[in-house]
This record gives structure tokens, C-alpha cells and sequence, in this order.
């Protein structure tokens, strides 16, 4: 069920990297797609949750498997705050930074898709976690370079209004939240390697 | 004692939904009584860590006893918080939404205090721990309405100056920890509970 | 390992005082300073982790081993994410209490290093805990000034232009991450305490 879960946050990445590549007018529908995958998200950790208080011996710590489902979800959750900002904003055409942010979080997810199924077998998990923190390091390099843009952009360049400003600010915050929620899925998952070791 | 801390939760939310509602003038008054009710709060919290620290045999986990006072703990703050700085930053009308997004954590307080004495039969706290999230899933929604609202505003709509909308934002970005804060309290109660399963 | 961690936060912490002292000119040195120590903290959380990964009896829980580590970084993190924003932004002069804020910081840090060397015996951890509680309280009331005197400028004083606000409330804000960031070493401590006991 995690390794479900872990494609349904890829699923819901590839919608949002063509959501910021669109054009305003396709965003709504491509919006309710990341939000589908929301919901599908949701389901997935409520039968977790279900199985979690219904099965007596559990392969790992309970606490651990309500964490990284948690986890799990608090990336999602994001994503689809991120999708639905850019719609509900009104935004015109994105700074191009975003979509190298979403880029991120899409390889992320992928990372952990593939780390899913190994979580029976821990040797290859430090692989996936040292992978998904350099992605996250990489995501807040691009973070930062966006946000010192946008507050003090480079000479030459045309500044925005202020109310756009807050907006783009808020996007790549939200999508910030969600490269980090995807590091503490692998904590999560380091933290159960380091009991299994 | 967390049944105290959950009702002193109460008093504070009913404070504050008195605050948001009152004219500027009588705003300081009403946060200086959420004040109290902080500062009452804090000092639950220190007897709950003394007598956690100098008794031997402990109802639940420890850990789980000290997450669960820190989370109480982040509720009030939060409410405190906001209901300062909406005083600090010399606010006039404070937009509608504000006044349901406190309803929402008036309800979550209500029903975090109601679960607090059910603490030691686990059966009924499933319930409780499925209201308060949704509660906040509600909260969630009437936070994005508002900082939408606040950053596109609605065609037709008045838009204010930028400094107020940033001043607004801290407000509703402050309450949405406090409902944030809630939710922490229920996960960490329904942790309890997947341990005493 | 702790100890050294801990006393490597104290240098960044002197470094980042001296940038928001510095002129313009002075602080990119300075920031990369803080840079530097930040790498050496990077460099120490890896051996701890893998030391943590390599012994089979280890002096605490390897959760909180685990944790402490990641707090210890998540402060230098922050304070390294200060000072890279006071250049990236370009700033002119900054507002007095940030200097203060960062006193704060550094206090903290003092008062976490002078901890460390004591995680063996506990009995004197309550006082740093304690005390690093209290800088935290110190710490916020600082930020919220601050924050409230950028947002609702004092009668009588020039008013910033809404971008330095926005760059300034960038600075103070992951200042008051650093803060709790020593909040949650502390709370982490605690935790060990209160198993250990």
C-alpha cells in the first residue's frame, strides 16, 4: 500500500509539472487532476490506517508506519495546495524557476516510488535516503534563488507588482513545504532502518 | 489535567472569537484575557511535566504524556499570537472569514475537551480523532478562501493596501497553526490509542 | 560529538553577529563564514550518523541520537539561511532588533554547548532546558516587535517600501526558525532526560 501511495504522489507530480507548463486557461483541469490524486492519496492512507488498527503483528513499529503514512500524505497535500494557489491566484505566466521546482519534487517522487517496495529489505534504503536529501538540498538551492529574484530582482529585469509578488511567493513556498515533506518521508524511513538494523 | 489544559483551550478560543468580533477599541482588553488563559495554560503544562518527572508508574508513554502537553501548548500559543498581533498591527474591520475560521477552532477546542477525560477508555477517542480532522480540513478551506480572497481579490471587491494585506495574512496564517495545532493534539492522542490497542 | 557540534553552532552564531553589524560591503565574507561552519556542521551530523550506524550499544535511544543530531542541524541551518537572505537581498541597514534576535541566538547556543558535555549526567539538563526556554520566550518577543513595528510602522518613523518589508520579514522570520530550532534541541534533551531517569 505504500509503494500505491508513493505512485499516486508520481502521478500527482507529472500533473503539476504540466500544470505550471501550461497555459492559464488549461490550469483548472489539470488543478482537478492533482486533486483527484489527492483524494485517491486519502483513501490510500485511510485503509493504512484501517489495516494499521485491525492487524495484531505489523511488520515495522505501528508509530513508524503512521508516520510515514503521514508523511506520505503531508506531500501530497502540497502538491495539491501548490496546484490549486496557481489557479486560485489568477496567475499569467509563471517565473521559470517553478518549473524547475516541480521538476524536483517530480524526481523525488520517483525516488521514493522506487524506494517503496525495498522497505523489506533495508540495505538499499540508505541509497534512496542520501538521493532524496541531496534532491531536497537542491529544491531549497532553487527555493532561494527564486525567492532572492522575486524580492530583490536583478537589474535589468522588470519587477513585479507586489500582489504578484505575494502570490509567486506563496507558490514556491507551498512548493518548498512540499520537497521538504518528501525528506521527512525518507527520515521516516531511515528512522525505520536504524530500528531494523 | 489535560482535561484543564483542553478547557482553558475553551475559555481562550471563546475569548478570542469575542475579539474578532469586537470594535478596535475593545480588542486589547479581550487579548489580554486570551493572554491569561496562556499564561494559565503554561503553568497546567509545568505541572503536568513536574508530576510526569517525579512519578515512577505513568497511565501512557511518557514521551507521548510530554507531546501531548507540548501540543496543547502550541494551541494556545497560536491563539495568543494571533489575538496579539491583530491588537499590534492596528487593524480596523477584520474581514469576515476570520470570524468562521475562530468558530472552527472554538468547535476543535470544544471537542478536544470533551475527548481529554475519554483518555482512558481509548473506544470512543476514533471519533474524536476523525472530527478534529475534519475540522481542520475545514479550517484549511476558509484559510485558502481568505488568503485568495486577500491576494486576488474578487472582481468588484475594494482592494486594500498592501502593508493591511500583509498584516491580515500574518493574522489568518496564525490561526491556520492553531487549527494545524489541534490536529497535532488528535494524531498525538490517536498515537496513544494505536499503543494501547 | 554533540559537544563539538554544539560549539560549531556557537562560531556560526558569532559569525552571523558580526554580518548583521557589518556594512554592506563586509557581509558576503561574513556569510560565507557562516557558510563554512555550516558545512562543518553537515560534515559532523554525518559521523554521527554514521557512528549511530556502526555501534551496536549506543549511550541513548538511536531515535533520540537521531533526532538531536537533526535539530543541532536544522539551527545552523537556519542561521546559515539568515545570512545568505541579508545578502541576497541586497539590504541596506537593518532594523536594531535583528542584532538582537541574534544575541538571543547566540545565548542559545552557548547555553546548548555548555549542555552537551552533560548529557551523560542529567540532573543538570532541567537548568539548560529551562533556560533555553526562556530565550525562546525572549527570542519571540523580539520577532513579534519586530515584526509588528515593519507591518505597523511607529507613528512618526519613515515607512520601508513594501519590498525591504517583505525581504526583512524574510530575515526575521528564519532568525525565529534558528530560535526554535534550539527550542526543539532542548525539548529533545528533555526527552532523553525523562526516559533516562
Amino acid at each position: 500500500m505504500f509503494t500505491r501511495a508513493a505512485e499516486n504522489i508520481v502521478a500527482a507530480a507529472d500533473e503539476l509539472a504540466k500544470l505550471v507548463a501550461a497555459e492559464p486557461e488549461a490550469r483548472p483541469e489539470l488543478a482537478a487532476r492533482v486533486k483527484d490524486a489527492e483524494h485517491a492519496g486519502d483513501e490510500l492512507t485511510h485503509q493504512i490506517m484501517v489495516k494499521l488498527n485491525s492487524t495484531f503483528v505489523t511488520p515495522f513499529d505501528r508509530e513508524d508506519i503512521y508516520r510515514l503514512a503521514s508523511s506520505l500524505d503531508d506531500v501530497i497535500d502540497a502538491m495539491e495546495e501548490a496546484a490549486d494557489r496557481i489557479v486560485l491566484y489568477r496567475l499569467g505566466t509563471l517565473p521559470q524557476g517553478i518549473a524547475v521546482q516541480v521538476e524536483v519534487l517530480r524526481r523525488a517522487a520517483v525516488a521514493t516510488a522506487e524506494a517503496m517496495p525495498g522497505l523489506e529489505k533495508m540495505a538499499q534504503l540508505r541509497e534512496y535516503w542520501v538521493h532524496v536529501n541531496s534532491l531536497e538540498d537542491e529544491g531549497d538551492e532553487i527555493y532561494r534563488t527564486l525567492l532572492g529574484d522575486l524580492l530583490a530582482p536583478q537589474p535589468g529585469t522588470t519587477s513585479l507588482d507586489v500582489l504578484t509578488v505575494l502570490k509567486i511567493k506563496e507558490i514556491i513556498e507551498t512548493l518548498e513545504e512540499a520537497a521538504d515533506a518528501f525528506e521527512t518521508v525518507a527520515n521516516t524511513v531511515e528512522s525505520i532502518a536504524v530500528k531494523e538494523a
